[in-house]
């Protein structure tokens, strides 16, 4: 089948991306057949050959878009911070902020890397790494600043991002505590955990508690 | 085929259980044929429904037994210990130390979720959801005895919770690190994160770095 150049291209593969991440995210790339896949979209099966090359592609395609996308945004949050606390503050209430809105991304990009061939393994655990590095590089910068106290910044770093990215699993909008409480929440833990206690907001700290209106939170 | 009671029961049960969960982590729930999970063990398809009665009660009995294991070790860990401290740091240990021999279950336990049947899925939330307590009960604790400062005590459990599990995603026997060093470097995360700093062992307090000897580490 010819590849075709149509008004629809860009709307069509899109269509097919979504949907090929509810799939993956409820069964299981492995589980995910093509025909299926078709079948959401709304076109034939060899009409998806004109959008993807192979179903390989668009699971490579799609974690790969989501880390680049986190690497970016992450490098606009911490443009103009020089501070390690301030950018440690960064980048958990970016990463905390961005893992709200993409719940669905962030499993298929840890649950999928097993279905990854290996050259496609390589570059996603490369573009992974950049994005650990950022955060280690903050961590190593605070302690040299001797404002952070880390018995491990590699340990530290995973553990860290472990911890932010945990969120995924038990945060629905509308819940017990507003985004800005959760985001608050998350830095306490962060910040006091690398020894930086001090640098947390007053409020916070001198309280202990969320300021008055912090409301009603969920887990489904 | 009727059901037979063999001597080899116990034992092909378990070799079912055990190519189950290599299947499951390596391709997903929904992905593993039976036919395929039989020929792994070595036996006819129909025999499977000598030992196990579906494919999703499977599913259930490996989610549902690693979460009572971990319940019951945990239990064992914390028994004696009545000082929020001392319950927080055995518990990191114990969690950190149980993970490290379990990554295959605990990522099954986590990314299968999905594919439990309703009344499996609302018995296996509410066993995890006793684990949970055991470590938000610690905080709570904690915090009324005055030696933990958390913002919230739900978000802090969950965080803590994926900063510990997050340990499956890189840990390798053999690597950088000596599991003691590990748990030591979790324990200064978690303790400060709660604010109990001055809690942490002097050694790792003081100098900031592990002890030296803390050998060569691993990420595939």
């Amino acid at each position: 089948m010819a590849r075709t150049i149509g008004s629809h291209g860009p709307t069509t593969l899109e269509a097919i991306r979504k949907a090929g991440v509810r799939l993956i995210y409820e069964n299981g790339y492995e589980a995910m057949s093509l025909r299926k896949l078709a079948a959401e979209v709304g076109i034939q099966a060899g009409s998806l050959y004109n959008h993807i090359s192979t179903k390989q592609d668009l699971l490579f395609d799609l974690v790969q878009d989501h880390i680049n996308d986190l690497l970016r945004e992450l490098d606009l949050a911490l443009a103009g911070k020089a501070d390690p606390v301030e950018q440690l503050r960064a980048f958990v209430s970016f990463h905390v902020t961005y893992h709200m809105t993409r719940k669905r991304e962030v499993f298929i990009a840890n649950s999928e890397l097993r279905s990854l061939e290996p050259k496609n393994y390589d570059a996603v655990v490369a573009l992974r790494g950049a994005y650990e590095q950022r955060l280690a590089q903050i961590l190593t910068d605070g302690v040299s600043d001797g404002v952070f106290e880390v018995v491990d910044i590699q340990v530290a770093t995973f553990a860290i991002l472990a911890l932010l990215t945990g969120l995924c699993t038990w945060y629905r909008p509308g819940g017990r505590l507003t985004r800005e409480a959760i985001i608050a929440a998350h830095e306490k833990l962060v910040l006091s955990g690398v020894g930086a206690a001090q640098a947390v907001t007053g409020e916070v700290r001198e309280t202990g508690r969320l300021p008055h209106g912090a409301a009603a939170g969920a887990r489904s």
